[in-house]
C-alpha cells in the first residue's frame, strides 16, 4: 500500500481513565482524518500530568506527520496541556494578545485571571481559524490542541479539515456473510496474500441474525480495493454473501 | 495519596483507528478496575500488527501491575494478539489440549483448522475460568487477553473480578455548580493544595441548563474525600451548589 500521511492522537484526562466520562472524540477524529487521506496509527490516553503529556507529545509528534491532543485546555488546575506542549517543544508559555483581547471583550467586567488563562499558548504557536470558527485553535508545528468536551471537539474539526484538505481519501468496501471466522480463514488468507495493497479486516458480529461476519477491504486505490473484494466474493459458496457494499 | 495497584490497557484493532467501530470497552474496564481498587493509568490503541503489539505488551506489562489487552483473539489473519504476547514474553505459541478438546466438542464434524486456532495460547499461560464462565480467558503472568467484541468483553469481566477482588475501592464524590471554570479556579486551587491525597477534577458541561461545572473528589480514604469536598462547598457563594453527591 502507498504510504498516506500518518497521525497520532493523545487523549488527556483522569475522567476517561477512571471511567467517569466515556471517550467520545476518537471515532469522529478517525473518520475525519480518513476522509482527508490521513491514517490514524496510534492513540494514547494519559492522566492530567504535565510531565507525562510532554513526554508523549515529544514522542508522538516526532514519529507521526500530525498529532492531535484532546483535553486539558481549560483554565483549572487539571488543565495542563498548553504547559506540557510548550515543555515538549522547549518553548515558554506566553499570553496571546489576540486571544486575551477576545476574552476581555467576551467576559467584560466579569473577566477573571482564570478566564485569561485561556489566552495562554506555547510561544510561537499558530492560531488556526476559519471564517465561521473564529475562536482560535492552537497548533504548534504539527501538533493540534483540541478541547476534550465532545461538542466543542466536533465544532473545531472543520478548522483541521480546512488546513489538511487535499489528500487522497481512503476507499472502504465491505461484504457480509453468515459464515464464521473459522470457516472463512482459508478463503481470506488467499485474498490477503494476493492483494497486499488492500487491508482486509474480519469482524464477527454476535447477537445479530442478519449476518455473522463482516469483511472489510480498505485502500487508497479503488480498483485494487474492488478487485480484492470481488476475488473474495468469488470464493464464497452458494447462498453467500448476504450483502456487498 | 496511597498507591493503589496500577493497570494499563492495550486496545488492538485497525477498525478502532479507522473509526469504523467505536471503542466501547475502555469505560467499562475503567469502572470495573476502580471498583476493585485498581487504577487504570494508561491506554494505548494500536493496529493489528504483531511487532507493534509485542513491543507495547512488553513495555506496559513491565510498568504496571496489570495489563489488559482487548481485541485480536479470533481465528483470522488479523488476529495476532496471542502470537504478539508470546513474542513479548519470549515464549512459544502452543495449542492448549484443554481448549482444543472444548472446541472439538462444540463444533464436532464442522470443526476446521480455523476454529482450532482459537486453542492457541502463549506457552505457560494460565487459563482463567469461573463456575459460570467456563470458556477460558488467557492470562500470561500479569497480562490478560480479553476479546474486542463489546458483548463478549463484558461477559469476561467477572473472571477478572473474581481474580482481583479484595482491593480497597476508590471513593468518588461530586459537586455541581452554575459557576464557570474561570471563576472557580482560585477556589479550587486552595482546595487542591490543602488536600493532596484527593484528586480534584473540574468538568465544564456545555448545553445543559441545570449546571455549568461538575467538580469531582476522588481518593482511597472516604474521610479525606469528604473533607476536601466539604471544604470546597464551604467556599461557594449563596445559591450554590446546585447538587452535592
Amino acid at each position: 500500500m502507498d504510504h498516506p500521511p500518518s497521525a497520532a492522537a493523545l487523549v488527556i484526562g483522569d475522567e476517561i481513565l477512571s471511567g467517569k466520562v466515556e471517550e467520545a472524540n476518537l471515532a469522529v477524529l478517525a473518520r475525519t482524518l480518513r476522509g482527508l487521506g490521513v491514517e490514524l496509527r496510534r492513540v494514547v490516553v494519559v492522566k492530567d500530568n504535565a510531565e507525562t503529556i510532554a513526554r508523549e507529545v515529544r514522542d508522538l509528534s516526532r514519529t507521526h506527520d500530525w498529532l492531535f491532543t484532546s483535553g486539558g485546555v481549560g483554565p483549572t488546575h487539571d488543565d495542563v496541556t498548553v504547559e506540557a506542549v510548550a515543555q515538549a517543544f522547549g518553548v515558554r508559555v506566553v499570553s496571546s494578545p489576540e486571544m486575551e483581547a477576545m476574552l476581555r471583550a467576551h467576559y467584560r467586567e466579569r473577566c477573571t485571571e482564570g478566564h485569561l488563562r485561556m489566552a495562554l499558548i506555547p510561544e510561537g504557536a499558530a492560531l488556526e481559524v476559519t471564517d465561521e470558527i473564529t475562536w482560535p485553535t492552537i497548533r504548534f508545528e504539527n501538533t493540534w490542541l483540541l478541547p476534550g468536551i465532545p461538542e466543542v471537539f466536533r465544532m473545531k474539526l472543520p478548522v483541521v479539515v480546512a488546513r489538511l484538505r487535499g489528500g487522497r481519501a481512503f476507499v472502504s468496501r465491505a461484504v457480509y456473510v453468515k459464515m464464521d471466522e473459522g470457516v472463512l480463514k482459508p478463503l481470506l488468507d488467499g485474498v490477503v496474500a494476493a492483494h497486499p495493497e488492500v487491508a482486509v479486516g474480519s469482524y464477527p458480529k454476535w447477537f445479530d441474525a442478519s449476518y455473522k461476519t463482516k469483511l472489510t477491504f480498505d485502500g487508497l486505490d479503488e480498483a485494487r480495493v474492488l478487485a480484492a473484494r470481488d476475488a473474495f466474493v468469488a470464493l464464497l459458496p452458494a447462498g453467500e454473501p448476504q450483502k456487498v457494499e
